[in-house]
C-alpha cells in the first residue's frame, strides 16, 4: 500500500535534490484545441526524466550497511540515469544492467553519473537474471523500476506538484494524461490526486500495440503484450503492468489511450514548437494521445505529463521533419 | 529611474500571466566546469521569451482610453511576439513592425497572437518611422523594446526570481551571465541583485562585433557597433546600449563578454544534450560565453540566462551536427 502521507514524506527527502518542474502552457495550442493544455516538463527533471524522483526516494531508505554494499538496476535507460545520479549524490556505487541496443545517449550518460554498465542482448539473455545474479554476489540492493512502494511514492511527488500548481494556476483539473511504462508514476500521482484533485480523471498512455494496462483496466485483470510489436518509444515497451501499480490504477478508475509512432513524432514536433522542449518519444506519448484527438479538450483543463527527454539526435530531427 | 520597489510591483502585476521558469542544473556538466552552472531557462517563458515579461508589464498601465486606441513596437522578433501575446491578454490590439527577413517562426507566431505585422525592408527603411506614424496616425502608444521604466522593472523580475530560487537552492551566486541587445533584461537584474544579491558580479553577453555594451561599459561612456558585421543571433543586433540601461549597468559595476557564432551553435548543442532546452542562437549566447571559458567556474555558483527559444529548424539542426 502507498498513501498519500508516502507522497509527502517522499517529497520532503526529495527537496534537496530533485528539480521543481514548470507547468507550460502555450496560448496558440490552447486557442487550437479549445481549451486549456498544461505540460508537467518532468523532462526537466534531472538526468532527463521523472524516474530520478523515485529512484532518490529508494536509495534514501537504505541503510549505512546497504548504503556499502551497493545498488543494482535494470533498465534500458531513464531508470538507470535515475539510478546512477541518485546513488552517486548519496555516495552509493551502481551497477546499471542495460540492453545493448539501448539509445547510445541513455547509456553514456548512465556511464557519466559513475555507474558501472552491465551490456546484454535483449533478444537471447534475461536483465532480471543478471542483475539478481550480481546482487546475490555483491549483496547490492536491487532497486526496481516500478513495483516499489518508495518507487511508487516518489514518482508520486510529480502529482503532489501538479496538484499544487494547477491550483495556484487557478486550473481546476479535469484530466490527467500519463505516459506509461510499468506504470510507477501514474499509480504514484493516482495516490495524490486522490487526495488532493480527486474527481481529475487519469488516462494512461501507451504506444499502440503496447497497451496492457489500458487493456488490463478494461478488463480488471492483469494483460500482457502481443510480442512481436515495435515502437519508437523505447522507454514504454513493458510486456505487462506492475503488480502493485494495476491495483492502484484501477482503483482510482483510470482510463487508457494509445498513440502511433507517427503521432508521437508529431508530439515532438509540436513541444519544440510551442513549449520549446526537448521530448524523447516515450516522453511524448501522453502529448501524442491528446493532440490525436483521442481526448477532448473543449473548455477542459487537461494536464500532459511530458516524462523524459533523453532522445538521440537522428530521432529527435526525423520529428522536427515530420 | 528604476527602483527595486517598481520590480516588486512588477512580479506582483505579471504573477496572473508568467511562468515562473525554473533554474536547472547539470551534475555532469558541473563536473566538467568545476563549478555549479545554473541555467534560468526564460526560453520557457510564454511566448518563448523574457520579452512577454515586460511588454506585460508596459501594458498594464495603459489606461482605458490609451489601450483602446492599441499599442504598437518594433522588433526582429522576440518583442514582437511579447507584446502581441501580453496585449491580447489585456484585451488591446498590437501592431508590430518586422523587418521582412526575421526568422518565419517569429513573424508567424507574432501574427497568431492576432496582432497586425507589418513588415520593412531593415536595409532600406526606418522601423522607427515606420512605427512612429502608425502612433501618429492611430494613437496607439509605442511599446519600447528596451529603453522605459516599465519594461526594464519587468525583465527585471527575472532577477527577483534567480535571487529567490538560488537562496532556496542553497547557491550563493558569484556571478549572472545575461544576454545582452539593448539590455533591458540586464538592466532590471541589475536593479534587483543590488538589493537582493549585491556581491554578484554582472556579465553582459553579446554577438562578437555586437559588443557595443561591453566596450561603452570598459570605455565609460556610450560606443556603436561598427557596421558591416554579421551574426546568427538575430536577436541581439542592436546597434548602441539604451540611454536608460547603459548608466544602470554602469552604476552596478556591469562587465562584458562576447562569443562567436561557433561558440553558440556548441551551447545551443549542449543546451539540448545536457537540460533538454530548445534556445535560439541569441538565447544561447550567456551559454557560449561560459562554456567556451570566458568566466572561470572553479569553485564558484555562476547563472546563466538563457533567454529565448524562437529559433527556425534549419538552424537548430545546425547546431545539433555541430
Amino acid at each position: 500500500m502507498v498513501t498519500f502521507s508516502d507522497i509527502t514524506a517522499a517529497a520532503k527527502r526529495l527537496a534537496p535534490f530533485i528539480t521543481t518542474t514548470p507547468l507550460l502552457e502555450s496560448e496558440r495550442l490552447n486557442e487550437r484545441l479549445g481549451g486549456r493544455l498544461l505540460i508537467k516538463a518532468e523532462s526537466l527533471q534531472k538526468t532527463g526524466s521523472f524516474k530520478f524522483r523515485g529512484a532518490t526516494n529508494r536509495i534514501s531508505q537504505l541503510g549505512a550497511e546497504e548504503k556499502k554494499a551497493g545498488v543494482v538496476a535494470w533498465s534500458s535507460g531513464n531508470h538507470a540515469q535515475g539510478v546512477a545520479l541518485a546513488a552517486k549524490l548519496q555516495s552509493v556505487q551502481a551497477t546499471i544492467v542495460m540492453p545493448a541496443d539501448a539509445p547510445h545517449v541513455k547509456i553514456n550518460n548512465t556511464r557519466s553519473y559513475g555507474a558501472k554498465v552491465v551490456l546484454y542482448d535483449r533478444y537471447t539473455e534475461s536483465r532480471e537474471e543478471i542483475g539478481t545474479q550480481i546482487a546475490h554476489k555483491t549483496g547490492a540492493t536491487i532497486i526496481p523500476p516500478f513495483d516499489d512502494q518508495y518507487i511508487i511514492a516518489g514518482q508520486g511527488t510529480v502529482g503532489l506538484e501538479v496538484a499544487t500548481q494547477t491550483k495556484l494556476n487557478n486550473a481546476p483539473l479535469d484530466d490527467i494524461v500519463i505516459c506509461l511504462s510499468g506504470g510507477g508514476l501514474s499509480a504514484g500521482c493516482a495516490v495524490a490526486l486522490k487526495e488532493l484533485s480527486p474527481s481529475t480523471r487519469l488516462w494512461v498512455a501507451e504506444p499502440e500495440g503496447f497497451d496492457d494496462a489500458g487493456r488490463s483496466l478494461r478488463a480488471k485483470k492483469p494483460l500482457r503484450n502481443e510480442p512481436g510489436g515495435t515502437s519508437i518509444c523505447d522507454a514504454l515497451l513493458q510486456p505487462t503492468p506492475g503488480e502493485l501499480t494495476l491495483p492502484i490504477l484501477s482503483d482510482y478508475g483510470a482510463g487508457g489511450v494509445s498513440a502511433g509512432d507517427d503521432q508521437v513524432l508529431l508530439a515532438m514536433k509540436t513541444a519544440f514548437e510551442e513549449f520549446k522542449l526537448v521530448l524523447e518519444p516515450g516522453g511524448a506519448m501522453a502529448l501524442a494521445c491528446v493532440l490525436s484527438g483521442q481526448l477532448d479538450l473543449k473548455d477542459k483543463t487537461v494536464c500532459v505529463v511530458a516524462t523524459g527527454g533523453n532522445v538521440d539526435q537522428n530521432i529527435f530531427e526525423t520529428a522536427l521533419h515530420r
